[in-house]
């Protein structure tokens, strides 16, 4: 199905130059874009290929504009930010382009009599629904989900295939959790009795707020006595792990692989490198970015970029470093050997 | 419902100094209990705080008591390992508020008539069980479980939602397994010809003891032909791996993110921090601990702890350092023409 | 069910030392079997106890087969790879044993009535195919699992309980996904509008190659706008996520816990060790080893082996080594003022 371009400005603003009528079906890569797709230029060193696509629209900034357009032959859709004005226009276009909903409960779902069904939402094939769980407006639950008891989900949320949502635990509105996903597991807590672990019961929930998006296969424990907290608009990514009692600042954004042991306190506006690890109890402040394959050992009080990850180098050049990383405290030694004899 | 002081200390033992006809409902932390709830004392830098505690009964060693009786109100529990005490309690508490189990077999839940269910097993739905699995007495298997060909659960072993458990692993008594976890998946083994990889069927299994813990999304290996092996009282976190043929000692625990290679052998009474790993074919001692992100490439053999990962700093930092480490042949070079220099 | 050696040999080549009558039954390790098994040698430290095993039969190498017939009574196959060998033969005694295939799709499954099921097809229970799936001959779907709208399996590819295969992606040929693997998650993808994160739509597939493996929880992401790429006989072992767009060349092979970022780009014939981290837009080389815990922060162009990992130590030496590497360039300085002090 295809739009007039006069039609997406109307929608999502920008100025355009070039006709509004011009008929595009969806977004496309630089590279391949042709007459019929959109594509968008937000990095500088593209320049020159935005200069030479064949798309019939090119969403930029006004200085690109001035930079490219000698070259360019298609329409422009000039912003201030061209990265979010794509976002939204492929928003846009699967919006458009997806497959009619049909609202309703799949006859092989199990839902419990006293859960609470929106008449918009659609519960797919297999769904199993628990006592007095509460699925909102338009909520879109995929194949084979497991929603526990008490469990609420808030307006327009969507669980691909396969997420398993457990017992009292609560997800805004907007929220997106992909398949494989586990929320509501079990904390990590055991007290140790003479060397046999004692399990304790994990007793808090998961309250996650509107607009958070969880990834495939991430898993999110349960509380030990409080509950787990992701605040709005968090964004974790595929395979994240986070333990009881953690507390995940708004619009903080994590990428594959973190790791957040139990009752840390995580900050807003903060960014984590995939696979970056944070230690229990500790406190991140907001707008911290930790890069990828960082452990944060301690707390951070002060925003900015952290790191800590050893340097790659080829394997031999390497066993000569690590050889004397381990015995540094032995060059520190000479060197403090040679400071006495020549002080003097 | 709710508990008289008394009776929980008449099952869990401990010194109640107060009355034992308090009512209470439940564990809660310091700082939010009230007079209904019992809390706990094992961390002397919340000393103060307990003393102000409005809860109900409060569990602690009797040093604290000692020190916290002059402002505290409430009734204590004087035990010798307060957290112990909590987790017991907590257990307590749990099992009186349960939901009633009824056991049985869910009507869509798919079972091999081979497969032997212990009458007093919950299976609940969409549940699938193969040819000639066993499920011991006052097991409980979460909705949309698979248990394979030839597989064995000991008596009271729960699966929550989504396990999935292949032909022949076997688990003992009082196991629990989380969602989304993969016991018995193949291991990764291949033979190199000429470039390509020729897949080795793995043919062993995985035996895990009695009272073994499996966090959500965690997977464990089969063995290529022996047997993978987990051994009593063996806690694992979330989102762990282990590969085929290793051997994880009684009571050993890793927190979340941790992996295994394959053939590794660890001891009993171990610890491992969130992300550590253990190369494979090693052999590690009971009673080691490994740090957090700490990467284990050798064998060890003498208990203790043991760390290695990179110290975090701020990214302009650690820039400098991990330039200076990435040449540090060249630092020891020069401080041996010094020393050369300086010795005649 | 037992096997002639002789018949063996005939399907799988190799020169057999020995009668061809003996009958086995099974692969076995060298410490274990008995003389209804074979066993193989290909580590030269375990010559000795070859030499001594009770096995039927010894799968090994010219050179070996010199040392160890003194010692050794059983028959011999004498091969250039025993390894390979070894592969083949235990192929071999796990298809000759398998409990037989009925094709068809199981009563409990749902399919789409304009997907394709090839008649060779086993689907099992619960399975959910949906429209425009394309599922080829001989292949096996396990428990649980779910195709997504478009999807295409080649012939004889092999699913396992509880896998997630979305929407546009394809496998090739003889692929192999294991449980708890999800295939066409959307990638982690957001435009940042001051401060928030706005979505950007995952509109590309997954394109999988002939004689993949993809290990249990594995998430291999689809791409933003053109599609992830896994080529020809690439191997993935448990909990490996691969973000949007990546392109993994043919013949790699990537141990457990690896993490490769958004538009990465890695060469054919290249392996990763366990929790190896590949940064994104990077580039790498054919034939290039990463080693276990290694952090690829910048693009690598020549083949070879390469490493970055803090060397493990006792905790008190790690943390005299970690506190001189955090002031390292307060080294480097005290150094130049030494070597200025000194040149005159």
């Amino acid at each position: 199905m295809s739009t007039r371009l006069g039609q997406l400005v109307e929608s999502l603003g920008g100025q355009l130059i070039g006709s509004p009528d011009i008929l595009v079906t969806g977004m496309a890569p630089l590279e391949t874009a042709g007459p019929q797709h959109i594509t968008f230029l937000s990095n500088a060193k593209l320049r020159a290929q935005a200069g030479l696509s064949a798309a019939g629209a090119l969403i930029l900034s006004e200085a690109d504009h001035a930079l490219v357009s000698a070259t360019y032959q298609g329409a422009c859709i000039v912003t201030a930010n061209p990265y979010v004005y794509f976002a939204k226009a492929a928003q846009y276009f699967v919006k458009r382009n997806a497959p009619a909903r049909i609202a309703g409960v799949h006859a092989t779902a199990i839902v419990h009599p006293t859960a609470r069904i929106a008449a918009t939402a659609v519960i797919a094939a297999h769904v199993i629904i628990e006592a007095d769980a509460d699925i909102g407006e338009h909520c879109d639950i995929g194949a084979g989900s497991f929603i526990g008891r008490g469990a609420r989900l808030g307006a327009g949320t969507l669980f691909h295939p396969h997420v398993t949502f457990l017992a009292d635990c609560h997800i805004g509105e907007r929220g997106v959790i992909q398949s494989g996903a586990v929320i509501g597991s079990d904390g990590f807590g055991f007290a140790n009795e003479q060397g046999a672990w004692i399990r304790i019961p994990q007793t808090g929930g998961v309250r996650i707020g509107h607009d958070v998006d969880i990834g495939a296969n991430t898993t999110i424990d349960r509380g030990a006595l409080d509950h787990t907290v992701i605040e709005d608009g968090v964004k974790l990514d595929n395979q994240i792990q986070i333990a009881h009692n953690c507390v995940i600042g708004a619009h903080t954004a994590m990428a594959g692989c973190v790791g957040v042991a139990g009752s840390a306190k995580i900050g807003k506006y903060c960014t984590f490198g995939g696979a970056a690890m944070v230690l229990g109890h500790l406190s991140i402040a907001d707008h911290v970015h930790v890069s990828s394959g960082s452990l944060v050992s301690r707390s951070i009080h002060e925003a900015g970029q952290y790191t800590g990850f050893y340097p790659l180098a080829k394997n031999a050049d390497w066993e000569k470093s690590a050889a004397i990383v381990r015995n540094l405290e032995d060059m520190r030694h000479r060197l403090r050997e040679l400071e006495k004899k020549i002080k003097p």
